[in-house]
């Protein structure tokens, strides 16, 4: 291989970091992780991402020369045309102008990207949506983030916020959002949703399992407790998962009607740990939910947690290649 | 100007067929306008549509010879990339081959595209939303026509169908739409929409202008007489034209976040009826309604019953040009 055929991708995670060393066919040649320190700011939070694509690099034995780019994928607000992180109030940055202190201190040219783009176009470059051209992804999780490609590339509107789908109005005057609207595809159909009822239900004793592992804390019902609950039975907890599987049809119903897409692919806790018994409710809703009658095929994101490093990383290539 | 350097833009609207000669910057040089016969079928549209053409022709005094091509914008299903009108019920029109059947006939370049697409490029090249790359048209009449344009190129999607933005789901088990399915946009913020509660209205004494005018008959119930009956002062009236143009709001501030776009140009029957007494509610309502702080200008259409001719024209160009 000759030199700068690799590309790091990295995954700026609210619990943990993760740096990938990739080659030209985005597969990983080394690799490093670190915890992201809570509440550290700015400055702490530099050094560990430039301790961690160190140790990436050692650990795939390169040089930073031998590195075209490195790409970032931050779990919120950016100005990705400023390389900047607006805030990450869980880590403690604010106002962080990531790509030039990085690049500065390692030498390698850095573009930041969200975390959502990345994991769509990571299955997009070499995941479930490969081979496909105009592709929707919407991750269902504590919010439900939503990425778009368009002929092929990330669409990235106006201000670089585009692809924000949880925030579609499906249910007007429905369930408060975090966004501080009212009835959001995320606000009905998320992972925070469905904790919200499964903790009542909790409350009122109706389902053992998640009073079990998570007691009554809406932050403790992750999508491995909500499995559990499912494998035993317990039915008004599948209800309530099937419920926020509809409404996520219907948001996807809306998409197809919008893009008119060659594949939609779901990626996400709920997705991986749940599967068919999710992935089936919400493919009959999106069915029905659709005027134009779209066979778009709906599938589940392949890559796992390497969808985001490795779309962070074919995003900084075509950027730092074709301008986009 | 050199030989070949005009255009044709055809409205074959329901009630109406108009074609227009355009120069080489969408001036019109020449018209012609003729009554759709109603429920004539394949043959005897062909032969009006053959007449109307080369009634334009002869008014701007140029053969066809001097004509690129023909931009055909139809009110209904087609398959764009067959040149195939699936469906004009209204005008008795079914499977008809109308690019093949009319430039064998004339001798012209012909491209089929909905009406909607066609208006929303219109108002792209020529009208309000001229000098911006990421536009959103919407459409509110009878239904809510949506047309979506990404880099200077009309969006069509996969199989042709895109932009339905009258389509998504904003109020999950709402009003029936047209469509089949329950609280579409179209549903709740079309001009029927409004129709069939001004109609109730009238019907309980609460509506007079409405009851005069256009008695409890919701196919009479035009933009022209809402606003006679707004400028009367008719509060109940008012409420529900706000009404709909609030929900009209929320769909476009779903179209913010989904697509973080340049502008939003807003055309038909409503926009132009009523003006700001119709454009202010919506525009309050998609600010409120839009998780990104999008400042989108949100613009009237500018170029009325044109810019489906103009766009019909520049769609046809663009796609014997450029091949999209």
């Amino acid at each position: 291989m000759a030199a700068a055929d690799y590309v790091i991708g990295f995954d700026m995670g609210g619990t943990k970091m993760l740096a990938s060393v990739l080659d030209d066919s985005f597969a990983t040649v080394g690799t490093a992780k670190m915890r992201t320190p809570p509440g550290a700011g700015n400055d702490e939070v530099l050094s560990v991402v430039v301790r961690t694509v160190r140790d990436a690099l050692s650990d795939a034995g390169i040089d930073a020369k031998q590195v075209r780019a490195i790409g970032i994928a931050v779990p919120g607000p950016i100005d990705h045309a400023a390389g900047r992180i607006i805030a990450l109030t869980n880590v403690g940055v604010e106002k962080m102008d990531l790509r030039d202190l990085l690049s500065a201190q390692i030498g390698i040219p850095v573009v930041l990207d969200n975390d959502v783009n990345a994991g769509t176009f990571g299955e997009y470059v070499a995941g479930a949506a490969k081979g496909y051209r105009d592709v929707i992804g919407v991750f269902p999780g504590t919010g439900v983030g939503g990425g778009i490609i368009i002929g092929g590339h990330l669409y990235r509107g106006h201000g670089g916020r585009a692809g924000e789908i949880g925030h579609i109005t499906v249910d007007v005057g429905g369930r408060m959002c975090g966004c501080g609207k009212y009835g959001c595809l995320e606000a009905v159909s998320s992972r925070t949703a469905i904790a919200k009822d499964l903790v009542h239900l909790a409350m009122i004793g109706e389902a053992p399992t998640i009073l079990e592992r998570a007691g009554t804390d809406i932050t403790r019902v992750k999508s491995g407790v909500i499995k559990r609950a499912m494998n035993a039975g317990e039915e008004s907890v599948i209800r309530v998962v099937e419920r926020a599987a509809w409404y996520l049809g219907v948001g996807l119903g809306s998409c197809l009607d919008i893009f008119d897409p060659d594949v939609v692919v779901l990626g996400g806790g709920l997705v991986e740990k749940l599967g068919d018994a999710y992935l089936q409710p919400v493919e009959r809703s999106m069915r029905d939910s659709n005027m134009i009658g779209s066979a778009a095929p709906l599938v589940a994101a392949s890559l796992g947690d390497d969808s985001v490093v490795v779309g962070a990383a074919a995003l900084a290539l075509e950027e730092l290649e074709n301008g986009r």
